[in-house]
C-alpha cells in the first residue's frame, strides 16, 4: 500500500484527508501544535494540556465511525462554563491526562474513533509560535499572530517556536518512508510553516524519496500572505526546507462566483494569483485543474464556529483525485514523456 | 434469557450491575433522574440538560468497553472552568443536545460504550425531588435534601416530584416483562424512592409477574433513615408501591471490621439493624448471607470524588450470586419445600 504523509493542521488538513481516505493508501497526518486560540487556548491555559484542536479535526477526517460520532466530536457547548468548548477537545484533554501524555492520548482517541491511518502531532513539546517583525516587535502565540494584520506589510525577520520543539519520532519516520508528502492547504504561518520549525522535520523531508506536493491555498490571508503568488508560497517553503524540495503544486483553475469573491474582498481577502510568466524557470510542476468546491458547504450544524469560516474551499474529492493521479504518474514516469 | 430489571441510581446500582453483568441474563437498569448536585447540578443549571450522573454510572457498569474507556467516563477535570466535571457527564450532555433528547442520547452513548443490556432513565421529564416535612418546611432538590439531617427527626409529610414526571414507556414495559425486579442498594430517599414517585412505575411493579427483591442497605444514612430497621425499609417501600409487593430481602450477615464501624459512627452513620423478633409475621423472606465487600476498594484513580465515599460496600459478585440463586429458586419452587 502506498504511503502518503500530509503536513498541515486545521480545516485545510480536514478537507485534504476527507478526500484521501477514500483511496486504498496508508495515511499519516502530521499536525502542527501551536494553536492557542478559542477552546484550545482555554484548555492549554487552564489544564496545561497540549493543543487538541487541529489534531481533533484530523481525527474526525480519518474516523471510520458513524456520522453521529463525528458530529459529537465537533459539537460545541453553547452555554455556561463549558461555552465554546468542542467536545472532541475535551476528549483529547481527558485522554492526555489519563494517559499522562498527549501522544498516547491521541493513540487512544484513534482507537475510540476507529481512525483509518494515523494522526501524528509534529511534536509533544508545549511550544508557542513567535514572529519577530522587521521593526523589532515580537508577536507571541498563534492566536495573536492570526489577528495581526501588519505582518505582511512590516515583514518577518524571524519565525520560531519557543521553547525549542522536540520532534515526534514517528513523524520523522513516516516522512522518511513516504511515497508522497502532501503539504497544505492551510493557514501558511500558523498551520503549515510551524511544522517546518520543528528540528528534524525539514531534514527528513529532504532525505525522503517521496514526491513532495504543495496544495496551493485558494485565498491569501489578509495582512499575512496578502501579496503572495503561487511562486512566493513555494519559494518561502523551499527556504524553510533548505532545498528546492517541492516537486508539484496543485492549483485551482476554476473561478469562484463573483458574489463570493466580493464577499471575500470586503474582508480584504483575495484569490492567490498565478502568473505563468513571472518566472522564466521553475523547479516544480504546476497542475492547473478545477479544485474548487462548488457544492453547498456541508458544515455540521453542531459546529457554530465553522459557519463563520471561509466558503471558498477545496473540494475534497477533486483534491484527492489529482493527488492520486500524481502518485500514479510518479510510478509511471518512465512511460510518460511529457507533462504540459 | 431471563430478564432482570434493576431499580435505583448512583453507586448502589453500579455495584449491583457490575456483578450481574457477568451472568447470561438480560439487564435493564432503571435509573432515578433527580440528581442535582456536583457536576450534574452545574450541567442542569447551565445547559438545561437532564441529570447525567446516575445514568453514567450505570452505563459504565454495563459497558463492555476497555478499562481505559471506563476510566475516561469517570475522569474528572481537576482545574479551570471544567473543574469537577466528569467526562462521562459531558458526553451525555453533548449527546442529549445533538440528539435533541436525553433518552436518544443515552441510546447513542450505549452504542459508543458497547453496553450489555440497557440503561433506562425512569423519566425524561425535567423534575426535582421535594420533601415536605411535618413542620411544614419544604426541601427542594436532591442536593438540598441530601445535606439535610433533620428529615428523620421531624418526619416526612409528603415526598414528591415537581413538576409531575412522565414515565419512560420502556421502563414500564421492561418492568412488566421482567422475571426479577431488583431494588437497591442505594440512597433511600434520593435514589430508590424517586423511581416510585413516577406515575405508572409502582403500578407496573404490582402488575408484573416478576419476583421482587430488595437489597437492603448496609448503613443507614444520617438524618434520613437513621433509625430504620430492615423491616422499615420494606414497609416504607410497600407503602409507595401500594401493595406488599416485595418478595425477598437480601441482608448482609458479615460484620465489618470494628475500625470501619467506628469511622462511620463518627459521621453518625450506623449499620442497618435486623431484629428477627421485631415482627411476628412477614410477607417477605429474608436471605441472610455474607454480602460485604472485604477486598480493598477498587476505586478509579481518576475519580477523586469516589475516594471520599463510603467504604462499607456490597461485594458485586456476592450480591449477584445470591440474586441468581433466587432466580433459580423461583424457577424450581415446585421442587424446593422450604427456605429457612
Amino acid at each position: 500500500m502506498k504511503k502518503i504523509v500530509t503536513i498541515g493542521g486545521g480545516t485545510g488538513s480536514f478537507v485534504l484527508l476527507s478526500g484521501l481516505k477514500k483511496y486504498p493508501v496508508y495515511l499519516s497526518a502530521i499536525v502542527s501544535m501551536v494553536d492557542d486560540g478559542g477552546s484550545t487556548g482555554v484548555l492549554r491555559d487552564e489544564l496545561g494540556v497540549l493543543p487538541p484542536g487541529d489534531v481533533r479535526q484530523c481525527l474526525v477526517a480519518l474516523s471510520d465511525s458513524s456520522e453521529k460520532m463525528r458530529e459529537l466530536m465537533n459539537y460545541r457547548f453553547e452555554k455556561g462554563g463549558l461555552k465554546g468548548h468542542s467536545f472532541g477537545n475535551l476528549l483529547l484533554s481527558a485522554l492526555e491526562k489519563i494517559n499522562k501524555g498527549f501522544l498516547k492520548g491521541v493513540e487512544e482517541a484513534s482507537k475510540i474513533l476507529n481512525v483509518k491511518g494515523e494522526v501524528i502531532p509534529v511534536t509533544d513539546s508545549d511550544v508557542n509560535l513567535c514572529i519577530e517583525l522587521k521593526n523589532g516587535k515580537v508577536l507571541k502565540g498563534e492566536h495573536q499572530i492570526n489577528l495581526n494584520f501588519e505582518i505582511g506589510k512590516i515583514g518577518i525577520k524571524k519565525i520560531y517556536l519557543t521553547p525549542k520543539a522536540r520532534p515526534n519520532k514517528k513523524a520523522i519516520q513516516r516522512i522518511k518512508e513516504a511515497d508522497m508528502i502532501v503539504i497544505g492547504p492551510g493557514n501558511f504561518y500558523c498551520s503549515i510553516l510551524p511544522n517546518f520549525l520543528v528540528k528534524g522535520i525539514p531534514e527528513a523531508i529532504c532525505q525522503s524519496k517521496a514526491i513532495v506536493v504543495f496544495n496551493c491555498n485558494l485565498v491569501n490571508k489578509r495582512g499575512h500572505t496578502e501579496k503572495f503568488s503561487l511562486d512566493d508560497y513555494v519559494e518561502t517553503m523551499n527556504k524553510f526546507l533548505g532545498k528546492e524540495r517541492i516537486n508539484f503544486v496543485t492549483f485551482n483553475s476554476l473561478k469562484p462566483p463573483q458574489s463570493l469573491i466580493k464577499k471575500y474582498q470586503k474582508r480584504k481577502e483575495f484569490l492567490v494569483p498565478f502568473i505563468k510568466e513571472a518566472r522564466t524557470e521553475r523547479n516544480y510542476k504546476i497542475i492547473l485543474t478545477p479544485l474548487l468546491n462548488t457544492k453547498a458547504p456541508k458544515i455540521s450544524q453542531a459546529d457554530a464556529l465553522a459557519k463563520q469560516r471561509s466558503f471558498i474551499r477545496h473540494d475534497p474529492d477533486k483534491l484527492a483525485k489529482v493527488l492520486m493521479f500524481l502518485l500514479e504518474l510518479e510510478e509511471n514516469k518512465n512511460f510518460i514523456k511529457a507533462i504540459i
